[in-house]
């Protein structure tokens, strides 16, 4: 277990909004991330809910954009945030493409070099960072939801999917749940797994909830006016993948909102409510 | 009257969070601001919370970083928050130092070359903002309050000791109450007005609650951890100030609460009530 590093702390609607840094041993090198712990977190263990950052963010973004601290004191719920990838690889072309490499994790165990060596996301989300959560914060891991957006919605479903009985609860914002068939993924899944369309399976929503569904409802909000709907996000692929699976979900549609934190902000607290449910 | 320019529009709770540009008189030169309009602007004219950001702070700080939308949006409030100086002004001294010159503008009509031709915040804030928004806007701008962090308080608070009959509320954060003493006043005023005591006078909240009180109670919030307190704020000399003047004023000291937006939008709520309750 590695040692945690304190960035900085804020007392924040009655709890503490820290940003910490440590040695992961997935990622081989320093990983960065962000919790927020409620007030109740002084007297007891509390549940845990995970938030997965999109493209070009850092364990900063949700922080400060979604605006899930009030209600998250209210709720009594510990919220982790993690960066979306390693920095500072010094692979060759790890950077100056905001669709891959830093930044764009994509929630993946990559088995192609050089990227197997550091870009291990999915173990450093599922295993690790639980881990140390668990050894570091008052948190009930046993209690534990996963939500995301855009590509850390792609990382939420994936994550809850792949790992029955992992997480109680599961949403998304404007998630990727295509990634084997939009230009996001055809793009990046290769390069982090080879040529291996099984391997894109492993990572790709619609593919897994076929093979086993989660046991509760998968909350989705997705903006009308988001600029990446039908090129890369294509819910209604996901909608149908539930439907013929017996997954049961509920995709609300946003007439004029867009892909950003203006959105999530707008929605973040029937998330909150949503996983809250589920961890009692 | 300059026309405004539209940067981006992103729908939010409801309403609609707007970043404009305009071609301001007062600052000789382009200016930003960031509005929000709750849902209710669709149907009628909505009352108007000003929130001037304190030093190195833009448009879009408090907009991104306080939170106040999802209540605005409840409360009917368009909210108003302007940058916090001109910008490539070209002057010589006016980038480099957050203390002063750009992002730093003290909310002064700054009388001292090379300032005096473009550091005219408080024209801005109090005269040509506010035609800008009647006109633009579904503002109802009879009935404003004003409200601020840091130097965006001491801009808050002596705006509406200036200006009586102006704003229905005034509140603040962690406000610098009396730059005429303190280092970040002593520093900035002279620069902006010269060696003068008696115009430092003319922007400092102790001293002008002493000639004029204002019509209601002054709402502060402050937090006992923040590391300027005891050098550049010292809300005890204000609370003198009005109790001598025979001013209201709710001075709030909260314990563990550093100077950074954690704080703020830990209490944003109360403050938005605050005013939505002057304001009808």
């Amino acid at each position: 277990m590695s040692t945690l590093e304190t960035m900085s702390r804020h007392r924040c609607h009655g709890g503490v909004q820290g940003f910490y840094r440590h040695a992961s041993t997935a990622c081989a090198g320093p990983m960065r991330f962000a919790l927020y712990q409620p007030p109740q977190a002084e007297y007891r263990p509390c549940p845990v809910l995970y938030f997965l950052a999109g493209l070009t963010c850092t364990e900063e973004t949700a922080a400060i954009k979604a605006g899930a601290q009030r209600l998250a004191a209210e709720l009594g719920l510990i919220l982790v945030m993690p960066d979306t990838s390693p920095r500072d690889t010094g692979f060759d072309g790890a950077t100056g493409d905001w669709e891959f490499g830093e930044g764009a994790g994509f929630y993946v165990d990559a088995t192609e070099a050089p990227w197997s060596a550091r870009f291990r996301m999915h173990s450093y989300v599922v295993d690790e960072l639980p881990a140390l959560i668990a050894a570091n914060f008052p948190a009930d891991t046993a209690r534990s939801g996963i939500c995301g957006h855009s590509m850390g919605g792609h990382g939420a479903l994936t994550i809850a999917l792949k790992h029955p009985g992992r997480y109680r609860s599961v949403s998304a914002f404007a998630p990727i749940v295509a990634p084997s068939q939009v230009p996001w993924g055809r793009k990046a899944l290769p390069r982090y797994l080879g040529e291996n369309p099984e391997a894109w399976a492993g990572y790709d929503a619609c593919e897994l909830v076929r093979r086993q569904t989660f046991p509760g409802t998968i909350l989705i909000d997705q903006g009308e006016a988001d600029t990446f709907l039908e090129a890369q996000l294509k819910p209604e692929l996901f909608d149908q993948a539930c439907a013929e699976a017996g997954q049961p979900l509920l995709l609300r549609r946003h007439v004029g909102y867009d892909h950003s934190y203006w959105f999530i902000s707008s929605f973040i607290d029937d998330h909150l409510r949503h996983h809250a449910e589920a961890l009692g």
